[in-house]
């Protein structure tokens, strides 16, 4: 059976595993994204990318034990990415620039490659997630929302994924909601990121009052029994609801999903931001709004896609379903590895 | 000769021309939207059909005189329009509602047509004006944005036109940026139409003790001889450059075109709104910034583009030069015959 190599590559942590046409996950493995011998603060190019061939070679060493050959690899990467060309231009926390990422696969493990920016890696999952089981069909236009750490988003439009001319389109983070508001990291004042991402959330709890380590959990946990985050989690609602309205307003997509760590609050996000998207959008019938289904291994998923594509292997309909569960099970061991910097 | 029949449908009158692959245009007309026997008011469907009936049977008529045979019929249209199936789903000013008007022309005329929307037509002929002359090559991601009674948007991405889920992306005028600022005929406030549009600024403009009936090009004309003009315009110029700021952020393209009435300003537009846009992207460099190059003639170049396409005919590669004079030929023509009403 052929396989392929997915990797999630984050700031702290590579998630990787070996998947199959079928979805089936054959292997799963997490490093750290830089080797213990690199201090964490380091901008060495090297480092991660070291971290990331060993990690592909080891991916390649677990599918021949499974039976399995790899037939190509697919990287969801965050920064600026030009998929294109198969190159990170710019990706700050893992000091990448102009990085030839695909060139450099295909050199070292002789195998296709691809790599795309990981909100539009989680879309393929999301979109596959919600193929069309009588006609095959995805949704032809359809944008995701990360909320977790930042805000990002991703568009198909017409069935297309738009990347934008350098790459960088899907900076939803940095649409400003409230002129003159809360500084954000990006420079300006007011962006939804300063709002309604879950370190926002976090922040802005707690300086109202919330116990200093509180989550965007612990305040979606709280809501109806605390002014406080009640307060800060309707300012969030509000302000992403504006934002995704200007998405909507220029894009149109029929199907706005909502995804990252603060969709794990479910219906205590979803019901206001349908609520404050109709009101955002008085001109207009707002777009179907749905969570993510695929979950927080969307990017993994994602990039199982990637390399299937490059790989030319179709994957199975019911591919998602199989992927996401083990993307999931990645999930689950990944959490406390990462936060106790374990490695293999 | 083949040539193809182009009309710009507008809410006050319809514009149409006779153009050849070579942009030549051998005839012009313009005639009310609605014949004199209908009240000006009225919704009824058919009086602003009867009117593009009319006026696409004279334009074949005229090219016959001129001894060419009409291959195709284009037509840019206000509203919500679904350029797949040829409908007009909704024009509130024209009382279109899911109006078929390819499938009626192409009954009616034995032609093939299309029609799209018109700031997405104006974006064809902007893109047509722009093809590298070395490699024949059209900008594959850009937006034009007309900023004229409203402002709109359009988007080319990765060398797709974006039309949305709906037919209802473009809707850059009612991105709030002044939030709970001026009320916006869509029922929001703050929309950047509220402020930046060519009436909203003569609005403001009297408002602040300019005189009544004053236009946009009276306050761009009295900018730094006039405070209440050099208030208004800059606030119109940051108000723009916040919604133009929100596109690039979303869909990230190479260049942006600012067309509509108000880029007949020139320079005092261009320059403080290269600037607003660069303050407003602290964390990108900011899209290349352009006026339009083909002027108000776009939408009706852009549906002879439509009108080529449908014929399977293809522009030559300088087609829009001679489109464009030929279309402000009857931009100059239809100005002063649509305030007095006049009609052939």
């Amino acid at each position: 059976m052929r396989a392929v190599v997915a990797v999630d590559v984050g700031g702290t942590t590579l998630k990787g595993a070996v998947v199959d046409a079928t979805g089936a996950v054959l292997a799963l493995r997490v490093v750290p994204t830089r080797s213990p011998e690199t201090s964490p603060g380091t901008s060495s190019p090297g480092a991660p990318a070291a971290s990331l061939h060993a990690l592909v070679a080891g991916l390649v060493a677990d599918a021949r034990s499974a039976g399995s050959e790899v037939a190509g690899v697919g990287v969801a990467s965050p920064g600026l990415v030009d998929a294109a060309s198969g190159t990170v231009e710019f990706a700050a926390n893992l000091g990448w620039r102009s990085y030839p990422l695909v060139a450099e696969l295909g050199e070292r493990f002789g195998l296709p490659a691809r790599v795309d920016h990981d909100a539009r890696a989680a879309l393929l999952a999301e979109r596959s997630a919600r193929r069309d089981p009588l006609t095959g069909d995805l949704p032809r236009d359809m944008a995701f929302v990360p909320v977790g750490t930042g805000v990002a988003s991703a568009v198909a439009t017409g069935g297309v994924v738009l990347a934008g001319g350098t790459g960088a389109a899907g900076e939803l983070g940095h649409v400003v909601v409230v002129p003159g508001g809360e500084r954000c990291a990006c420079g300006q004042r007011g962006c939804v990121e300063a709002y309604a991402s879950a370190a926002s959330i976090a922040r802005r709890y707690t300086a109202r009052g919330g116990p200093v380590g509180a989550t965007a959990a612990d305040v979606a946990a709280r809501l109806g029994h605390d002014d406080a985050a009640d307060t800060v989690w309707g300012e969030a609602v509000t302000c992403l609801a504006q934002a995704v309205a200007a998405l909507v307003a220029i894009v149109d997509p029929q199907l706005v999903v909502v995804g990252g760590g603060l969709s794990q609050a479910g219906p205590a996000l979803a019901d206001p931001l349908a609520a404050a998207l109709g009101t955002a959008l008085p001109w207009r019938q707002p777009p179907q709004l749905d969570l993510s289904r695929v979950g927080p291994g969307a990017g993994l998923v994602g990039a199982a896609l990637l390399a299937l594509d490059a790989a030319g292997v179709p994957a199975a309909d019911d591919f998602h379903q199989r992927a996401r569960s083990g993307a999931g099970a990645l999930q689950h061991a990944a959490a406390p590895r990462a936060t106790t910097g374990g490695r293999r």
